[in-house]
């Protein structure tokens, strides 16, 4: 169920960025901006309201308690963990799997309200907010590892340290987000399905034993994703 | 030359770390430290001197004036950019000219004295001061693209698109090398060597027609860099 088509905005000017559409996910973005900024025990409802350009009671009507869009903030930043955790754990072929995470996870880091480095910033600061970033990367690295081993064991993947390679495959992801979210002057610029597509295309082939499965690889991971995507939102 | 033999320390505690025992390398450290926190053109040469635990006599005798730690810290920062340089240009085998650039580029990311991410942030704040670190980058970024596009052509490489690997290849060397600088919490941590090696290994197993090279590529590429160390330092 989405909210999506409610109260118009008061349309006052952001803090940090443009009006998405979505009143929502504008609050997300200014309550995160200043969780960043001020702190999240120091910013206030009446604060968040403003910044997003929102009357107060319209933000009450999307987010009852300051507790829930910090919620909602860390819930967001674990799609990809929840579609690793279920293929991780699904049958068949390793190589679609491990390319639909990877693609996963890099799309999240692109489009999340803060940038996965100044979002580690922050929950070095604030452990006590934020401590959940960490579990969740060690989670999703341990998937990521879990992947691995599952691919070489298979016969699917080169003989690789597990480890090692998600280490890689998560740090490459890491990498290149930046190149989308901060491109540096002077470099071309990429979007973020580009991004997204060149980290995964660049671990898996450099694990596959037939290099040239990729595309039909890559066709496989669309179809586990669309398929969860639709499972996870009841369409 | 170097002057790593000389003016004992004052031995007074250092803003961001411990004495390193070369009194040259703890000023270029401090001092950075205090570009970023003040900026450039409000840190006085007192403040750098008291920072590194050094009277302001000896930090003159390693550095008469302010802008020459600046052109130090940013010639410090070329030194993957003068390798890639020598080995773009010259004949023979592609593939272990390439791994030695892209090793030597994590290497240098692990040894500045700023991670990565913050010194493109400073560079972003204080264009007048460190504009050279995005001319860097770009032309980096240019010799390694060569090298891919030279490796293609000798049939070395897969058949890939030069920029996108350049792309990757240098967005993987800044995701590993932060993974060395700041490991995040319960995740396993890598020594420098390590970084260097996995991201090296990592690019050129994905490129390498026949991937079982990567073994003697490595050891080629060593005695490229000792060859090139030994040139550039006169030894």
């Amino acid at each position: 169920m989405t909210r999506d088509s409610a109260p118009p905005t008061a349309g006052r000017p952001r803090l940090s960025g443009e009006a998405t559409g979505s009143p929502r996910q504008d609050i997300i973005r200014e309550a995160t901006a200043l969780f960043v900024a001020k702190g999240y025990a120091e910013t206030t409802m009446s604060e968040i309201a403003r910044s997003a350009g929102l009357r107060q009671s319209s933000l009450y009507y999307w987010f009852a308690r300051k507790e829930l869009i910090l919620q909602t903030l860390l819930e967001d930043n674990r799609t990809s963990l929840a579609l690793a955790a279920v293929l991780e754990a699904q049958p068949g072929p390793v190589a679609p799997r491990l390319y639909a995470v990877l693609h996963a996870d890099v799309l999240q880091l692109c489009r999340a309200p803060l940038d996965f480095y100044e979002f580690e910033r922050v929950a070095r600061q604030q452990p006590q907010n934020f401590g959940a970033f960490f579990d969740d990367y060690t989670e999703l690295l341990r998937l990521t590892e879990s992947l691995v081993r599952q691919g070489v064991a298979a016969g699917e993947f080169d003989g690789v340290d597990p480890a090692d390679t998600a280490t890689a495959a998560l740090g490459l992801n890491e990498g290149l987000q930046r190149h989308y979210r901060q491109p540096l002057p002077g470099v071309r610029s990429y979007t973020a399905d580009q991004v997204c597509r060149l980290s995964a295309d660049t671990t898996l082939t450099r694990l596959l034993v037939h290099r040239e499965a990729i595309e039909s690889v890559r066709d496989a991971a669309g179809e586990l994703t669309a398929s969860w995507t639709a499972t996870a939102t009841g369409s």
